[in-house]
């Protein structure tokens, strides 16, 4: 089993599928499914790829979530060796996706198989659900799935995460809900003009200047929030300039988003932004775009399987939180479902020399086959 | 001799120099000044067509400087009529370079000619100085003219140039000096990261901020520098970001121009500027470009002589001052010339429907003869 996952992954990694072409990935997963039993569902919608697959019958339903698509590499040469070209050096293998996650999207599927081989007549549903939209505007992705589900009364009860949630080492943390996630860009009007004559002109970037400075800068949680990382405001771009070296800019364009605690709603963000920002003297428009509301897994069935089967398997006990990114749990938990999110360690992930674990990758399929063994075989009785 | 210069302005906008091509125009002038008696000497330098034409052998040398180069027209079709192709309309010729600056060029040729068939005895050296590099990169024009001269012992002191000085109307500014201008291209670095994760990457963005918001609200000058506008800081440009919302960048890039008046030299500002920046906490790295320093023309033979001619000529006191943007004026000052700047209106330079008034343009003939025989016959007694 151990090999084979190895080699599933550099597959994938091999597959340029950058956010939201899927580049083949499902089908190769899917088609290796359907010889294990799994039925298959591709649903593309617009131009995104989803593959719904699933074995057994009946409720409750455990399902694994993940996304074949990568963020862009940026330039190949600022990586050691190719992006799309998976590089086994030193324990580690390299290439842009093989920590998030189609390590993890490998693992899952060779724990399917090894599931439903050791126990093929299992009660309840084990499925895998992914996308080639998750990097991207996740708006065809699992968003639309989730609720086209919802509206034909499909369930899903359980639902592991294979995102990379591991800090220092694998299993260190699982994830049990997530932080909202909310992004503005603000477009800030000036007066285009020459450097030579200012007075004539009306620099937005020393408008929004002192004014994103404190934005940045600001405190956004009273206190902690139990098993919630704190609040965070990040600037990812900041755009402004003809490019000439004497022109005054008319507008600066300054994209920011925030992750947050169950201690705000979207609206009531939206609002404290805008609020501060007119405290300065700024002409601005922003338009916010609603990732997804926190949402929080109590303890219970899921979370004690992960547990479990991380101190049988690794001899460890998980920091159980919900920091991080967003996922597509975001869209799954709504459906009543427990989310859990569990995956390799995340410090490469997004950089360039991305890369996994040899070890981790080859424990991964044993985990999520413990927890599925678990969930539907023990938990759901 | 008024015909002349309309007539002269006309065939030099029908020539679509685009700056560095003189596309014709200095052979045309060389030729009109061979024929009144002048010597000419064609300086190409690199891909930059130069002209140097006098009349007279002996000091003191009144140089009168412009340029045959214009800046690209954008699309033709966003102007009345073709950019190249002059066109008189309600009292102005419109065209690409009709005010910058074409018309002082012919209006030099013909105040040239009159004046030596007026005084072909005259004391001093009368001369035309143009390039065809000034509204591009400026390096193997005057710059380098100047340069040679200096280095072979060639004089000049009293330098008029044509540029266009004039605000509302014509004679209502001259310029006595410049500011100096300083660019600066700072890079300054974090860590790149995921918005998610916040504590593993270090965003550049909110490095930068704050710095430059102090720099953009300092104000530079201990005092009003008389003749000088304030010394002012222009964030021209300011780009971070990956185009993604939830990826922190790596580096983000500030460039940055400074206008300052002889308060500062262009090491000292760049002693200031990193003195300032090393007060916050941030790794960045500055390339400077250094386009020139400050000069000033106190009151004496060239400025009297312009003075008088546009009170006698249009009974007008101009405002004597250093404002706007640099001119190839800053590389004859430091050969010890008086450098004065006397030109039309600048209203529709660099702009669609470049225009210059018939009225102005028929007055500048005069007013250059009356300067030349100021300096000249007058003023170096």
């Amino acid at each position: 089993m151990n090999n084979d996952v190895l080699d599933l992954t550099r597959e994938l990694i091999a597959r340029s599928s950058v956010t939201p072409d899927d580049a083949g990935c499902q089908p190769l997963l899917a088609s290796r499914l359907e010889n294990a039993g799994f039925r298959t569902e591709f649903l593309r919608r617009g131009e995104v790829d989803n593959l719904w697959a699933w074995h057994g019958s009946e409720g409750p339903v455990l399902c694994f979530l993940g996304h074949t698509d990568v963020v862009p590499p940026g330039p190949s040469d600022a990586w050691a060796s190719d992006p799309f070209r998976p590089d086994l050096r030193e324990g580690f293998l390299y290439g842009r996706g093989s920590a998030d996650m189609k390590g993890s999207v490998a693992a899952f599927v060779v724990a399917l198989e090894a599931f439903v081989a050791a126990h093929p007549e299992h009660p309840g549903t084990i499925a895998l659900l992914l996308t080639s939209d998750e990097e991207g505007d996740a708006i065809d992705g699992v968003r639309r799935i989730a609720r086209e589900f919802g509206e034909q009364g499909r369930a899903i009860d359980y639902c592991l995460v294979g995102e990379p949630s591991s800090l220092e080492r694998l299993g260190d943390i699982v994830r049990v809900g997530r932080r909202g996630s909310l992004t503005g860009t603000a477009t800030v009007r000036g007066v285009q003009g020459h450097v030579a004559y200012p007075h004539l002109a009306d620099n937005p970037i020393h408008r929004a200047l002192p004014a994103f400075a404190a934005l940045a800068a600001r405190e956004w949680d009273p206190e902690p929030y139990p098993e919630f990382p704190a609040t965070s405001f990040q600037i990812a771009n900041f755009q402004a300039g003809t490019g000439a070296s004497n022109v005054i800019p008319g507008t600066a364009s300054v994209q920011f988003n925030l992750r947050y605690s169950p201690h705000w709603t979207a609206d009531a963000l939206v609002a404290e932004v805008e609020s501060l920002l007119a405290a300065h003297s700024l002409e601005l428009s922003i338009d916010w775009h609603r990732s997804g509301e926190p949402f929080h897994t109590a303890d219970g069935v899921l979370r004690r399987a992960v547990r479990d089967t991380l101190r049988d398997s690794l001899g460890l006990r998980p920091d159980e939180n919900t920091g991080g990114g967003t996922s597509d749990g975001r869209f799954i938990a709504p459906m009543g479902a427990q989310v859990v999110e569990l995956g390799p360690v995340n410090a490469s992930i997004h950089k360039v020399d991305e890369r996994v674990s040899v070890a981790d990758l080859e424990a991964l399929p044993g985990l999520y086959l413990g927890i599925a063994e678990r969930v539907l075989l023990r938990g759901a009785e």
